[in-house]
């Protein structure tokens, strides 16, 4: 088997990922999430304009997400994603965000499950066979 | 002519309205005007499930926003939204919003110029005969 | 011991609620459980504006949310969220998600874990007594 | 004079900046254009972490955008954000956006007016004297 795709995005906390507590809203920590599942997809080949024009989409089926310690304007950080698990018909990806300046104190520590879907129908596909292989 | 069609949406403010100025987010001011403009388009006829199936969308092509005084946490904010002009392929909206509490003192003004596109090509259609009929 | 506290938020998807593949974006119905959460907690005794200066908020820890079945422009969307657990020092509730017409049809399900925290310090703070008395 | 300070940033577009019109939706440019001004104010000297320790915020007070032409999912924009105009007591910034594989094509161009503002009274500052020098 292959390693697991992996990959790091980073962002700097921008006052529209804040709430009036001064620390970053839940939202804009799935949003940063977001970003790199996307990235993390297109490692293992799902790229943003394809699914655009093939329309066949990976769809967020479940999330997991616990909000450790919180991050606040300016902070820079760092989320690291994994392929944790593929089956036939789902896989699923883990993230883990820290403070650039502190790696080892984990600020959110979330777990996706997905499945791949072709629109408009919604009709759920199987995963390419050699995920399985490589990742499985 | 008949009267301009007006709307008057209602919003409270919630924690991922504001931002850690503790403020309303200037973003999150504009999603309420969308949903303000959008019950004054259903008002004029555009129903968003309609649009869901004919593709036939009214797109956002020029904004100007002043942000005058803050709305914060918790606030009962008022949108009033006005049909402001009407052309042969494009329309304007007015917003003006207040809270509850002091409907003299606006809080945010909007204006904001729309055409009807078809999608997914993009075109642009001229707006319906009875629009420049009823409001030009 | 007290029924538990519930209650029933309504949304109508809206433009800024759907993405590319035509279906709500997972952080709209996200956005749309943090409101029926808020007027959950005002229920409870919890004031947006009475928060604002306190300081004393309601804080997310954990989120697991099941995305089951889409929604789409235009739809009316009921969420019901219930207070599901209350200990010392944490509170959990849960919301179902379904459309007005399709009541029966659970679109997505999901458990949110909070603590109330002061701020700016993030200090934990303990529920109030009674919650534990009447709910507990 | 000195010349004026300029930026550009980049944004890859994902689902979460798309709509049911398959285009960016209007907000999702505006967050866009708010990161693009953000690094512009560090150029300046406005550091966010600074600014959250002084509670001295730029706070927006007019945005004028006009949509050009629509962004899809997956394109790669380059916003590139000039500080327009300083006075006493304000300063506006001007932003253009492209696609990077057409830089001759605007998406969307957009003027945004600013004052410095001491929280959480909200009192209007002046800008710093140097600006008015260097860039006036």
């Amino acid at each position: 088997m292959d390693p697991r795709p992996e990959i790091e995005t980073r962002e700097e906390v921008m006052f529209f990922d804040t709430d009036c507590g001064a620390v970053v809203h839940n939202l804009a920590y799935l949003r940063m999430i977001e970003t790199c599942r996307t990235r993390l997809a297109a490692l293992m080949g799902m790229d943003l304009r394809e699914m655009s024009e093939t329309q066949l989409f990976p769809v967020l089926t479940r999330t997991e997400i616990d909000y450790r310690c919180p991050a606040r304007l300016g902070d820079k950080l760092v989320i690291r994603g994994t392929l944790a698990e593929v089956s036939r018909a789902r896989f699923s990806c883990e993230f883990v965000m820290t403070r650039e300046e502190t790696p080892d104190v984990p600020l959110v520590t979330a777990r996706q499950g997905l499945a791949l879907v072709q629109m408009p129908e919604g009709r759920p596909v199987r995963l390419p066979a050699e995920w399985l292989e490589k990742w499985g």
